[in-house]
């Protein structure tokens, strides 16, 4: 496709400076834009690159006043250029509307106008899916899932028996949802399995990485709140909650019945224990090792985690403690004497 | 279903005080009960509870003296609830005994009377299912592959050839058993890969959580043995043996060739380097960096892992370490002067 | 298969001492090797069972000078092992050449002549499979992707959309490929998605283990660089490069855009934060937290990393600094007297 770049200001509602008839076939990142692609700057780290740049149009915050390049200026520049690469590479699937004849339906399952089964889905009895909602090769849906209106569940994904996907939701290849809980009762010698007959809940706009898994709860639920986002190979166990709008980086895990705030941003690879409550806006460093629950609107880092201020001022008096053996040596050796 | 609590307190041959009469229709939590409802308190935290549940039975420690509520006083309050979450929520799944026609079936399997495969599992050549083996869609199971009495395969599970697994194991979805183990040898520039031709056992009574991976042998075998639960994303290396009633958190990774004692407790995140030699009952902190064998019993946490005293004194001294600096700063300047 | 040991001598080429007709039947570790087996010692500290073993050869190092067994001696005894391994115990798979019926080949698909496409796996439209490939049960590849020459996708990957997988490479099962990367901007109360167009490229002679996440690309590419060695459950974000013969142990996660020299070595459940410029030849231990770039030839470890030679020193110190506040106390006390 092509567009004038008149045509994509006007489009994002941003003030054009420069060629107003130059066209623009494609989106791409500042450093390696080629003439006919649009780029944007959002951040002052990459303001140098304007003048470098071959992109035939450039979106920039409104506080760059002048360029020698094709500028739009805009509030928000990033999100004004996502919407240009949703148009200029829009999403292509083959995934056709309708059941694949190679899908597996179960008994009494429903599943509306304008949804998608692809070939090797297997769906147990009484599931739903919602009208708009892809459900690609190899996923398997247990007994009364839900996946509601447009989400999407990826390849090979396995969410098991009661789990309820909400509106939009995104889970991608691999990751499990539904998996029983981690529990025994030691009985004697041998470990009793606690049985998990609780559910789990995913609600809309939340997206899910490769190779999560999410575990179903022992008694109740585990949910997942409205517009989280998760990454890749996260672990989130039994009764745990996610409060809305949480973010995670990749390798999280949070152990059983630990209830995460909203707003909370945390680090890849970070741990945290059973049974905390961590307050919304909370945010934890990569790698932290959580122990303790936590009042909103703190940030944490180590292990286990402290404050990042103490967390940083240790770190640096770490680093001179070699020196500081030989100050206490030297002071001794004086008062002796 | 519904049953009198009179007979509930027969069944698990507890001691009922209070309405005899009074009928039960479910099990729930104790702090979320409702009437018609049996719950649990096993530990002295959730004594409290008792006072204000809903419940219309709770099954109670026999050192709770009294109640106003209809109580059942029982040796193990946690093990006689798990009876009755298995007899009112009885898991329901929609497998059937027997193969489905659009299962894979090499060429000279053998599969007992009572097991199940669900369509689109695929088995390769000389696979033996025993009798009560349940294996879900999209689980694959290579070649020579043995899956024991009773034993639950969930949904898009990868077993690769030689595995043999026990009497009511059960393996979670998306999990990986007898991928080849991460062995290369440095020919000049390259690497070349070592040939991994041992096999796996996983022994009876083992569960095994979602998205695990547990590597073959190089030569000979990993095994993990009677018992052991393991839980989510958890990584066992080629040649790694694991003694009985280990349990390991999530996410837990384990090197070549090291050895994990009997009655194990790992915590989540945790690392062990290769070759190590990790005694029985030794108790391994979460997020701990283990990188020397342990002796039987020890308790280590941190990384590199200590003594948990030992990380725990450090700990506490880290956060008087900004101070200390002052002190040595004053003694210099007394010193001086 | 049987060879005489004078025949393996020959064909490895290596300087046979003892019993030149004596029959080689198998391979096997030195620990446990019976007779009939012929078994390898590549490091000293192997050097004592060589007096102990059963095997009917052992292939030695040259600095090995006699023994009272039948020996080879040979440059790297490592190398010449692993080639009769291939030989002794050839990988059996039952794997067909050709494309199985119960595949899913969508539209315009190219599969050259010698590859393999198993049942269940899936292709959508546009794929092209070269010769020798082998696509194992319930492969999911999405449109576009390229498998070359003799690749192995163990079951139940997933490669999403315009993936390129070069010759010879392995993936285990259960990773997932040209997943989206963790990409949001904040738009007031929500995330908005930035829409992963980009591509992966797996370059030849990679290896990826199982459960592991390769990200796509924002814009532009992730890419795997020749000969790298990647264990599993490990995560690989958006737009990372990694050099190569790079090797990572399991659980190592990289996070958006940073680049990792060729020849570097990670240790296990490492992490690496984002847009670092990693140097070659780097070492970063297990557990390692690394926080900035790293230039060439750099060994580190801890959290967050310094050069391991620090981290060690500190170590050290961290265990006296319990008798260091002892001391600081004597001096105070000596002080004020």
């Amino acid at each position: 496709m092509e567009m004038k770049l008149s045509e994509i200001a006007e489009m994002i509602g941003g003030e054009l400076i420069g060629n107003h008839s130059v066209i623009i076939r494609d989106v791409a990142q500042i450093e390696n834009a080629k003439e006919g692609e649009i780029s944007f700057i959002a951040h002052k780290k990459y303001f140098k690159f304007l003048s470098q740049t071959n992109a035939s149009g450039i979106i920039v915050p409104t506080d760059i006043v002048s360029s020698d390049k094709n500028i739009i200026k805009i509030k928000n520049p990033y999100i004004s250029f996502i919407k240009l690469v949703q148009m200029f590479r829009p999403l292509q699937t083959t995934l056709k509307i309708g059941i694949d004849e190679r899908a597996v339906i179960g008994n009494n399952c429903k599943i509306e106008d304008g949804g998608s089964i692809a070939a090797y889905a297997v769906l147990e009895d009484d599931v739903i899916i919602r009208k708009g909602a892809k459900i690609f090769p190899g996923v398997y849906l247990g007994r009364k899932v839900v996946v509601d209106e447009d989400a999407v569940i990826y390849p090979n994904v396995s969410i098991l028996r009661n789990v309820i996907i909400g509106k939009r939701v995104i889970i991608h290849s691999g990751t499990v949802i539904g998996s029983d809980g981690f529990g025994y009762v030691r009985d004697g010698e041998q470990y009793v399995k606690v049985p998990h007959t609780g559910i789990v809940v995913i609600e809309d706009d939340v997206e899910i990485g490769a190779n999560c898994t999410v575990d179903r709860a022992t008694i109740g639920e585990t949910r997942i709140k409205k517009g989280c986002k998760i990454d890749n190979l996260i672990h989130i166990a039994h009764n745990v909650i996610v409060g809305e709008n949480t973010v995670m980086a990749a390798q999280v895990g949070i152990s059983g019945s630990t209830t995460i705030g909203k707003d909370v941003q945390i680090g890849g690879q970070a741990g945290f224990i059973h049974h905390l409550k961590i307050g919304d806006r909370v945010q934890v460093g990569a790698q932290a090792g959580v122990i303790n629950s936590l009042p909103d609107d703190t940030c944490v880092w180590g292990t286990p985690a402290k404050k990042l201020t103490e967390t940083k001022k240790i770190e640096i008096y770490l680093r001179k403690i070699p020196d500081l053996f030989k100050r206490v040596k030297n002071l001794e050796k004086r008062n002796k004497s």
